[in-house]
Protein backbone atom coordinates (compact mmCIF):
# COMPACT_ATOMS: atom_id res chain seq x y z
CA UNK A 1 0.00 0.00 0.00
CA UNK A 2 0.95 3.43 -0.44
CA UNK A 3 0.65 6.41 2.23
CA UNK A 4 0.37 9.63 2.81
CA UNK A 5 1.41 10.85 6.32
CA UNK A 6 0.96 14.52 7.79
CA UNK A 7 3.33 15.60 9.96
CA UNK A 8 4.11 18.98 12.00
CA UNK A 9 7.63 19.67 13.34
CA UNK A 10 9.35 23.06 14.87
CA UNK A 11 12.48 23.08 12.72
CA UNK A 12 14.72 25.23 15.43
CA UNK A 13 16.66 21.98 15.74
CA UNK A 14 17.05 20.44 12.40
CA UNK A 15 19.05 21.19 9.30
CA UNK A 16 16.38 21.59 6.95
CA UNK A 17 13.97 18.38 6.11
CA UNK A 18 16.19 16.88 3.24
CA UNK A 19 19.24 14.45 4.04
CA UNK A 20 22.63 16.11 5.26
CA UNK A 21 25.36 14.27 5.66
CA UNK A 22 25.94 14.61 9.46
CA UNK A 23 22.64 16.29 10.64
CA UNK A 24 20.01 16.00 12.14
CA UNK A 25 17.00 16.30 9.30
CA UNK A 26 13.28 16.03 10.25
CA UNK A 27 13.70 13.42 7.13
CA UNK A 28 16.52 11.62 8.83
CA UNK A 29 14.82 11.46 12.33
CA UNK A 30 11.45 10.71 10.63
CA UNK A 31 13.11 7.74 8.10
CA UNK A 32 14.28 6.07 11.69
CA UNK A 33 11.08 6.30 13.63
CA UNK A 34 9.02 4.35 10.39
CA UNK A 35 11.82 2.18 9.98
CA UNK A 36 11.09 0.63 13.57
CA UNK A 37 8.02 0.19 12.66
CA UNK A 38 7.63 -0.96 9.14
CA UNK A 39 10.85 -3.18 10.24
CA UNK A 40 11.88 -2.55 6.66
CA UNK A 41 13.60 0.19 4.15
CA UNK A 42 11.27 2.35 1.94
CA UNK A 43 11.28 5.07 -0.05
CA UNK A 44 10.33 7.92 1.81
CA UNK A 45 9.53 11.29 -0.54
CA UNK A 46 8.80 14.84 1.29
CA UNK A 47 6.27 17.47 0.00
CA UNK A 48 9.10 20.04 -0.11
CA UNK A 49 12.56 21.17 0.85
CA UNK A 50 12.89 22.51 3.70
CA UNK A 51 15.46 25.20 4.92
CA UNK A 52 17.51 24.98 8.01
CA UNK A 53 15.33 26.36 10.83
CA UNK A 54 12.25 26.21 8.60
CA UNK A 55 8.70 25.11 10.94
CA UNK A 56 5.87 22.94 9.46
CA UNK A 57 2.16 23.37 10.61
CA UNK A 58 1.31 20.95 7.40
CA UNK A 59 4.17 18.93 5.56
CA UNK A 60 3.56 15.43 3.78
CA UNK A 61 5.21 12.67 3.55
CA UNK A 62 4.57 9.58 1.19
CA UNK A 63 6.35 5.92 1.18
CA UNK A 64 5.14 1.99 -0.02
CA UNK A 65 5.10 -0.59 2.12
CA UNK A 66 4.10 -4.34 1.95
CA UNK A 67 2.76 -4.64 4.47
CA UNK A 68 -1.06 -4.03 5.41
CA UNK A 69 -1.08 -0.98 7.80
CA UNK A 70 -3.52 0.19 10.69
CA UNK A 71 -3.37 3.69 9.71
CA UNK A 72 -5.62 4.78 12.32
CA UNK A 73 -2.87 3.73 14.52
CA UNK A 74 0.17 4.54 12.93
CA UNK A 75 -0.08 8.15 14.17
CA UNK A 76 0.02 7.12 17.73
CA UNK A 77 2.97 4.49 16.59
CA UNK A 78 5.32 6.76 15.26
CA UNK A 79 4.83 9.54 17.38
CA UNK A 80 5.81 6.79 20.17
CA UNK A 81 8.90 6.78 17.61
CA UNK A 82 9.28 10.24 17.55
CA UNK A 83 10.89 13.77 19.58
CA UNK A 84 8.11 15.69 20.62
CA UNK A 85 9.19 18.89 18.22
CA UNK A 86 8.21 16.17 15.67
CA UNK A 87 4.63 14.92 15.54
CA UNK A 88 2.37 12.80 13.22
CA UNK A 89 -0.78 14.27 12.58
CA UNK A 90 -2.98 11.65 10.55
CA UNK A 91 -2.06 8.95 8.09
CA UNK A 92 -4.26 8.14 4.84
CA UNK A 93 -4.18 5.31 1.85
CA UNK A 94 -3.35 6.59 -1.44
CA UNK A 95 -2.97 5.46 -5.00
CA UNK A 96 -0.08 3.44 -5.83
CA UNK A 97 2.65 5.43 -7.06
CA UNK A 98 1.47 8.71 -5.46
CA UNK A 99 4.26 11.21 -5.05
CA UNK A 100 3.97 14.15 -1.49
CA UNK A 101 5.95 16.35 -3.94
CA UNK A 102 4.92 15.64 -7.64
CA UNK A 103 1.40 15.15 -6.89
CA UNK A 104 1.08 18.30 -4.91
CA UNK A 105 -0.95 20.96 -6.49
CA UNK A 106 -0.14 24.18 -4.87
CA UNK A 107 1.06 25.04 -1.18
CA UNK A 108 0.73 27.67 0.97
CA UNK A 109 3.24 29.26 3.68
CA UNK A 110 2.95 31.71 6.22
CA UNK A 111 5.25 34.25 7.41
CA UNK A 112 5.46 35.26 10.88
CA UNK A 113 7.42 39.30 11.68
CA UNK A 114 6.83 40.19 15.35
CA UNK A 115 6.79 44.25 15.00
CA UNK A 116 8.39 45.48 18.87
CA UNK A 117 11.08 46.04 19.67
CA UNK A 118 10.81 43.67 22.67
CA UNK A 119 10.57 39.57 22.05
CA UNK A 120 7.86 37.79 22.78
CA UNK A 121 8.53 35.28 25.70
CA UNK A 122 6.44 32.43 24.14
CA UNK A 123 7.14 32.59 20.82
CA UNK A 124 10.87 32.57 20.72
CA UNK A 125 11.82 30.91 17.32
CA UNK A 126 9.08 31.20 15.56
CA UNK A 127 8.85 35.21 13.92
CA UNK A 128 11.48 37.46 12.60
CA UNK A 129 11.81 40.53 14.94
CA UNK A 130 11.74 44.03 13.24
CA UNK A 131 12.02 46.74 15.54
CA UNK A 132 11.25 49.88 13.03
CA UNK A 133 7.93 50.62 12.67
CA UNK A 134 6.15 49.14 9.63
CA UNK A 135 3.82 50.49 7.72
CA UNK A 136 1.53 47.65 6.93
CA UNK A 137 -1.08 48.81 4.72
CA UNK A 138 1.67 49.41 2.19
CA UNK A 139 3.01 46.06 2.85
CA UNK A 140 -0.38 44.64 2.46
CA UNK A 141 -0.53 46.53 -1.13
CA UNK A 142 2.50 45.18 -1.71
CA UNK A 143 2.02 41.46 -1.68
CA UNK A 144 -1.26 41.90 -3.71
CA UNK A 145 0.94 42.50 -6.61
CA UNK A 146 2.82 39.23 -5.92
CA UNK A 147 -0.11 37.67 -7.13
CA UNK A 148 -0.27 36.28 -11.18
CA UNK A 149 1.59 33.89 -13.24
CA UNK A 150 5.66 35.45 -13.05
CA UNK A 151 8.68 34.31 -14.19
CA UNK A 152 9.99 35.04 -10.11
CA UNK A 153 13.48 35.26 -10.60
CA UNK A 154 13.97 38.27 -8.76
CA UNK A 155 12.54 36.35 -5.96
CA UNK A 156 15.12 33.57 -5.59
CA UNK A 157 18.22 32.66 -4.33
CA UNK A 158 21.01 30.76 -6.83
CA UNK A 159 20.12 27.25 -7.09
CA UNK A 160 21.78 24.72 -9.35
CA UNK A 161 18.69 22.04 -10.66
CA UNK A 162 16.06 24.67 -11.75
CA UNK A 163 15.36 26.34 -15.08
CA UNK A 164 11.54 27.26 -15.17
CA UNK A 165 11.01 30.40 -12.89
CA UNK A 166 7.56 30.69 -13.74
CA UNK A 167 4.84 30.37 -10.58
CA UNK A 168 1.75 30.89 -10.26
CA UNK A 169 0.64 32.92 -7.26
CA UNK A 170 -2.97 32.04 -6.17
CA UNK A 171 -3.44 34.28 -3.30
CA UNK A 172 -0.87 36.68 -1.17
CA UNK A 173 -2.20 38.94 2.10
CA UNK A 174 -0.63 40.46 5.07
CA UNK A 175 -2.57 40.44 8.21
CA UNK A 176 -1.88 42.07 11.46
CA UNK A 177 -2.93 40.65 14.90
CA UNK A 178 -1.55 42.88 17.90
CA UNK A 179 2.49 43.18 17.12
CA UNK A 180 2.37 40.18 15.17
CA UNK A 181 2.46 40.79 11.07
CA UNK A 182 1.33 37.56 9.05
CA UNK A 183 2.22 37.15 5.19
CA UNK A 184 0.05 34.52 4.30
CA UNK A 185 0.97 32.98 0.02
CA UNK A 186 -0.34 30.69 -1.77
CA UNK A 187 1.10 28.85 -5.05
CA UNK A 188 1.71 26.11 -7.42
CA UNK A 189 4.78 25.97 -6.31
CA UNK A 190 7.95 28.05 -5.08
CA UNK A 191 11.16 28.96 -6.06
CA UNK A 192 14.49 28.38 -3.58
CA UNK A 193 14.02 31.42 -0.63
CA UNK A 194 11.07 32.83 -2.61
CA UNK A 195 8.36 33.57 0.26
CA UNK A 196 11.78 34.57 2.39
CA UNK A 197 12.85 37.24 -0.11
CA UNK A 198 9.46 37.96 -0.87
CA UNK A 199 8.62 38.46 3.25
CA UNK A 200 12.20 40.66 3.31
CA UNK A 201 10.95 42.28 0.25
CA UNK A 202 7.62 43.64 2.43
CA UNK A 203 9.40 44.75 5.29
CA UNK A 204 11.21 46.94 3.33
CA UNK A 205 8.49 48.07 1.93
CA UNK A 206 6.89 48.56 5.32
CA UNK A 207 10.10 50.36 6.35
CA UNK A 208 9.35 52.56 3.34
CA UNK A 209 12.76 51.56 1.54
CA UNK A 210 10.63 50.09 -1.26
CA UNK A 211 7.27 51.54 -2.72
CA UNK A 212 4.44 48.77 -2.91
CA UNK A 213 3.43 49.92 -6.46
CA UNK A 214 7.09 48.84 -7.48
CA UNK A 215 6.92 44.92 -6.99
CA UNK A 216 5.59 44.80 -10.94
CA UNK A 217 8.17 46.27 -11.95
CA UNK A 218 11.04 44.38 -9.51
CA UNK A 219 8.92 41.14 -10.40
CA UNK A 220 9.42 42.03 -14.44
CA UNK A 221 12.99 43.38 -13.95
CA UNK A 222 14.07 39.52 -13.03
CA UNK A 223 17.33 40.72 -10.96
CA UNK A 224 17.26 39.21 -7.44
CA UNK A 225 19.00 42.78 -6.00
CA UNK A 226 16.37 44.98 -6.98
CA UNK A 227 14.26 42.83 -3.93
CA UNK A 228 14.50 42.96 -0.49
CA UNK A 229 16.43 40.71 1.79
CA UNK A 230 16.04 37.11 2.29
CA UNK A 231 13.98 37.14 5.99
CA UNK A 232 15.83 34.84 8.41
CA UNK A 233 13.90 30.87 8.17
CA UNK A 234 12.52 31.03 11.69
CA UNK A 235 9.49 32.84 10.67
CA UNK A 236 8.72 30.78 8.17
CA UNK A 237 5.93 28.21 8.23
CA UNK A 238 4.55 26.03 5.68
CA UNK A 239 0.94 25.85 6.83
CA UNK A 240 -0.94 23.96 3.79
CA UNK A 241 -0.47 21.47 1.02
CA UNK A 242 -3.01 20.70 -1.70
CA UNK A 243 -3.72 17.36 -3.65
CA UNK B 1 8.07 58.48 40.98
CA UNK B 2 5.51 55.89 41.35
CA UNK B 3 6.34 53.78 38.28
CA UNK B 4 3.64 50.77 36.59
CA UNK B 5 5.05 48.44 34.58
CA UNK B 6 4.04 46.11 32.21
CA UNK B 7 5.04 42.60 31.51
CA UNK B 8 4.59 39.47 29.85
CA UNK B 9 5.87 35.85 30.82
CA UNK B 10 6.27 32.50 30.23
CA UNK B 11 5.26 30.77 33.88
CA UNK B 12 7.17 27.28 32.89
CA UNK B 13 10.14 27.62 34.66
CA UNK B 14 8.63 29.77 37.74
CA UNK B 15 6.59 28.83 41.06
CA UNK B 16 4.14 31.68 40.46
CA UNK B 17 4.45 35.27 41.24
CA UNK B 18 4.48 35.67 44.61
CA UNK B 19 7.63 35.46 46.98
CA UNK B 20 8.38 31.75 48.09
CA UNK B 21 11.20 30.14 50.33
CA UNK B 22 13.80 28.46 48.19
CA UNK B 23 12.01 28.95 44.66
CA UNK B 24 12.45 30.59 41.35
CA UNK B 25 9.58 33.01 41.23
CA UNK B 26 8.56 35.79 38.37
CA UNK B 27 8.17 38.68 41.45
CA UNK B 28 11.89 37.59 43.07
CA UNK B 29 13.51 37.81 39.47
CA UNK B 30 12.05 40.77 38.47
CA UNK B 31 12.93 42.41 42.07
CA UNK B 32 16.79 41.36 41.43
CA UNK B 33 16.62 42.73 38.10
CA UNK B 34 14.94 46.58 39.37
CA UNK B 35 16.96 46.48 42.29
CA UNK B 36 20.60 46.76 40.03
CA UNK B 37 18.59 48.99 37.66
CA UNK B 38 17.41 51.18 40.51
CA UNK B 39 20.58 50.62 43.17
CA UNK B 40 18.05 50.29 46.10
CA UNK B 41 15.40 48.27 47.17
CA UNK B 42 11.57 49.36 46.81
CA UNK B 43 8.31 47.39 47.28
CA UNK B 44 6.88 46.13 44.64
CA UNK B 45 3.68 45.49 44.31
CA UNK B 46 2.05 42.70 41.93
CA UNK B 47 -1.65 43.13 40.31
CA UNK B 48 -2.56 39.50 40.54
CA UNK B 49 -0.94 36.41 42.61
CA UNK B 50 -0.48 33.68 39.71
CA UNK B 51 0.28 30.28 40.65
CA UNK B 52 2.87 27.69 39.71
CA UNK B 53 3.10 27.66 35.36
CA UNK B 54 0.49 30.07 35.27
CA UNK B 55 1.86 32.70 31.79
CA UNK B 56 0.85 36.29 31.23
CA UNK B 57 0.89 37.90 28.01
CA UNK B 58 -0.30 41.57 30.22
CA UNK B 59 0.90 41.72 33.66
CA UNK B 60 1.39 44.46 36.14
CA UNK B 61 3.95 45.68 38.49
CA UNK B 62 3.70 49.35 40.57
CA UNK B 63 6.96 50.55 42.62
CA UNK B 64 8.16 53.95 44.18
CA UNK B 65 11.54 55.43 43.42
CA UNK B 66 12.76 58.87 44.66
CA UNK B 67 14.76 58.58 41.34
CA UNK B 68 13.74 60.42 38.08
CA UNK B 69 14.01 57.32 35.87
CA UNK B 70 13.86 57.52 31.95
CA UNK B 71 10.39 55.16 31.58
CA UNK B 72 11.05 55.10 27.83
CA UNK B 73 14.49 53.50 28.63
CA UNK B 74 13.41 51.71 31.38
CA UNK B 75 12.08 48.63 29.64
CA UNK B 76 15.17 48.05 27.82
CA UNK B 77 17.23 48.36 30.85
CA UNK B 78 14.69 45.47 32.41
CA UNK B 79 15.15 43.09 29.96
CA UNK B 80 18.79 43.12 30.32
CA UNK B 81 18.51 41.93 33.29
CA UNK B 82 16.44 39.79 33.10
CA UNK B 83 15.50 35.88 31.30
CA UNK B 84 13.86 35.77 28.03
CA UNK B 85 10.65 34.52 29.64
CA UNK B 86 10.10 37.66 31.14
CA UNK B 87 10.10 40.57 29.42
CA UNK B 88 9.00 44.25 30.19
CA UNK B 89 6.98 46.07 27.59
CA UNK B 90 5.74 48.86 28.68
CA UNK B 91 6.85 51.35 32.08
CA UNK B 92 4.33 54.53 32.88
CA UNK B 93 4.32 56.97 35.44
CA UNK B 94 0.97 56.71 38.00
CA UNK B 95 0.09 59.16 40.62
CA UNK B 96 1.60 58.67 43.72
CA UNK B 97 0.20 56.00 45.78
CA UNK B 98 -0.87 53.87 42.77
CA UNK B 99 -1.43 50.09 43.61
CA UNK B 100 -1.18 47.33 40.90
CA UNK B 101 -3.48 45.29 42.37
CA UNK B 102 -5.73 47.47 44.82
CA UNK B 103 -6.09 50.23 41.57
CA UNK B 104 -7.42 46.90 39.34
CA UNK B 105 -10.83 47.23 38.10
CA UNK B 106 -11.12 44.32 36.77
CA UNK B 107 -8.97 41.32 34.48
CA UNK B 108 -9.06 38.96 31.85
CA UNK B 109 -8.05 35.27 31.45
CA UNK B 110 -7.59 33.16 28.99
CA UNK B 111 -7.60 29.24 29.20
CA UNK B 112 -6.25 27.62 25.94
CA UNK B 113 -7.60 23.60 25.09
CA UNK B 114 -5.98 21.70 22.40
CA UNK B 115 -8.86 19.26 21.57
CA UNK B 116 -6.92 16.67 19.88
CA UNK B 117 -5.12 13.44 20.82
CA UNK B 118 -1.49 14.78 19.95
CA UNK B 119 0.53 18.02 21.56
CA UNK B 120 1.46 20.37 19.27
CA UNK B 121 5.22 20.75 17.95
CA UNK B 122 4.89 24.42 19.15
CA UNK B 123 2.93 25.16 21.72
CA UNK B 124 4.01 22.80 24.73
CA UNK B 125 3.35 24.11 28.09
CA UNK B 126 0.26 26.70 26.74
CA UNK B 127 -2.28 24.64 26.38
CA UNK B 128 -4.12 21.84 28.37
CA UNK B 129 -4.65 19.00 26.65
CA UNK B 130 -8.16 16.66 25.96
CA UNK B 131 -8.45 14.11 23.94
CA UNK B 132 -11.96 13.23 24.40
CA UNK B 133 -14.29 15.40 21.70
CA UNK B 134 -15.13 18.48 23.30
CA UNK B 135 -18.50 20.00 21.96
CA UNK B 136 -17.51 23.02 21.60
CA UNK B 137 -21.62 24.59 21.18
CA UNK B 138 -22.44 23.76 24.84
CA UNK B 139 -19.17 24.69 26.11
CA UNK B 140 -20.38 27.87 25.05
CA UNK B 141 -23.84 28.07 26.01
CA UNK B 142 -22.56 27.09 29.86
CA UNK B 143 -20.04 30.03 29.47
CA UNK B 144 -22.27 32.63 29.40
CA UNK B 145 -24.00 31.56 32.32
CA UNK B 146 -21.02 32.84 34.32
CA UNK B 147 -21.96 36.21 33.54
CA UNK B 148 -23.33 38.04 36.11
CA UNK B 149 -22.87 38.92 39.77
CA UNK B 150 -22.48 36.05 41.90
CA UNK B 151 -20.92 34.29 44.69
CA UNK B 152 -18.83 31.92 43.05
CA UNK B 153 -17.96 29.39 46.14
CA UNK B 154 -18.31 26.68 44.50
CA UNK B 155 -15.61 27.73 41.41
CA UNK B 156 -12.85 28.25 44.45
CA UNK B 157 -10.14 26.03 45.98
CA UNK B 158 -9.75 26.39 49.87
CA UNK B 159 -8.09 29.83 50.17
CA UNK B 160 -7.91 31.33 54.38
CA UNK B 161 -7.81 34.78 53.76
CA UNK B 162 -10.98 35.34 51.35
CA UNK B 163 -14.28 36.00 53.18
CA UNK B 164 -16.00 37.72 50.03
CA UNK B 165 -17.04 35.06 47.32
CA UNK B 166 -18.85 37.59 45.43
CA UNK B 167 -17.54 38.65 42.39
CA UNK B 168 -19.01 40.33 39.00
CA UNK B 169 -18.07 38.77 35.79
CA UNK B 170 -18.47 40.83 33.03
CA UNK B 171 -17.68 38.84 29.92
CA UNK B 172 -17.52 34.74 29.42
CA UNK B 173 -17.24 32.97 25.78
CA UNK B 174 -15.47 30.16 24.19
CA UNK B 175 -14.32 30.18 20.27
CA UNK B 176 -12.80 27.58 18.14
CA UNK B 177 -9.63 27.77 15.95
CA UNK B 178 -9.05 24.69 14.65
CA UNK B 179 -7.92 22.22 17.39
CA UNK B 180 -7.49 24.73 19.85
CA UNK B 181 -10.40 26.07 21.95
CA UNK B 182 -10.05 29.69 24.08
CA UNK B 183 -11.77 30.21 27.05
CA UNK B 184 -12.32 34.05 27.80
CA UNK B 185 -13.77 35.56 30.94
CA UNK B 186 -13.29 39.31 32.39
CA UNK B 187 -14.39 39.60 36.10
CA UNK B 188 -14.04 42.64 38.70
CA UNK B 189 -11.59 39.62 40.77
CA UNK B 190 -11.44 36.16 40.63
CA UNK B 191 -11.52 33.52 43.64
CA UNK B 192 -8.69 31.24 43.92
CA UNK B 193 -8.16 28.69 41.18
CA UNK B 194 -11.89 30.56 40.01
CA UNK B 195 -10.81 30.91 35.82
CA UNK B 196 -8.95 27.00 36.03
CA UNK B 197 -12.34 25.68 38.05
CA UNK B 198 -14.43 27.00 35.23
CA UNK B 199 -11.87 25.86 32.37
CA UNK B 200 -12.57 22.52 33.84
CA UNK B 201 -16.05 22.65 34.52
CA UNK B 202 -16.22 23.86 30.86
CA UNK B 203 -14.40 20.29 29.55
CA UNK B 204 -16.84 18.36 31.58
CA UNK B 205 -19.38 20.18 29.66
CA UNK B 206 -17.64 19.44 26.59
CA UNK B 207 -17.34 16.02 27.27
CA UNK B 208 -21.61 15.46 28.38
CA UNK B 209 -20.74 15.33 31.85
CA UNK B 210 -22.56 18.42 33.19
CA UNK B 211 -25.08 20.13 31.05
CA UNK B 212 -24.79 23.97 30.41
CA UNK B 213 -27.79 24.79 31.93
CA UNK B 214 -26.77 23.64 34.86
CA UNK B 215 -24.41 25.79 35.74
CA UNK B 216 -27.08 28.27 37.27
CA UNK B 217 -27.89 25.38 39.97
CA UNK B 218 -24.23 25.24 40.28
CA UNK B 219 -22.84 28.81 41.17
CA UNK B 220 -26.28 29.06 43.36
CA UNK B 221 -25.75 25.51 45.35
CA UNK B 222 -21.98 27.52 46.40
CA UNK B 223 -21.01 23.80 46.29
CA UNK B 224 -17.68 23.08 45.07
CA UNK B 225 -17.88 19.29 44.62
CA UNK B 226 -20.59 20.11 42.00
CA UNK B 227 -18.58 21.84 39.65
CA UNK B 228 -15.58 19.94 37.40
CA UNK B 229 -12.12 19.58 38.49
CA UNK B 230 -9.32 22.62 38.62
CA UNK B 231 -7.89 22.33 34.87
CA UNK B 232 -4.00 22.60 34.91
CA UNK B 233 -2.27 25.68 35.34
CA UNK B 234 -0.54 25.48 32.10
CA UNK B 235 -3.32 26.42 29.93
CA UNK B 236 -3.72 29.67 31.77
CA UNK B 237 -2.98 33.19 30.75
CA UNK B 238 -3.76 36.60 32.12
CA UNK B 239 -4.41 38.81 29.14
CA UNK B 240 -5.40 42.08 30.37
CA UNK B 241 -5.96 44.14 33.52
CA UNK B 242 -8.27 46.89 33.38
CA UNK B 243 -7.17 50.28 35.48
Amino acid sequence: MTVLVKIAFDGTNYRGFQIQNDAVTVFGTFQQALLRILGHETQIKGCSRTDSGVHAKCFYLSFDTPKQLDLRRLPLALNGNLPPDIRTLEAVQVPDGFHARYDAKGKEYTYYILNSHIDSPFFSGYYYKVAAALDVESMQQAAKNFVGKWDFSAFMSKNSSVTDFVRTVSYADVKKDGDMIKFVVRADGFLYNMVRIMAGTLVSVGRGQIKAEDIPRIIQGRDRSAAGPTAPAQGLFLTDVFY
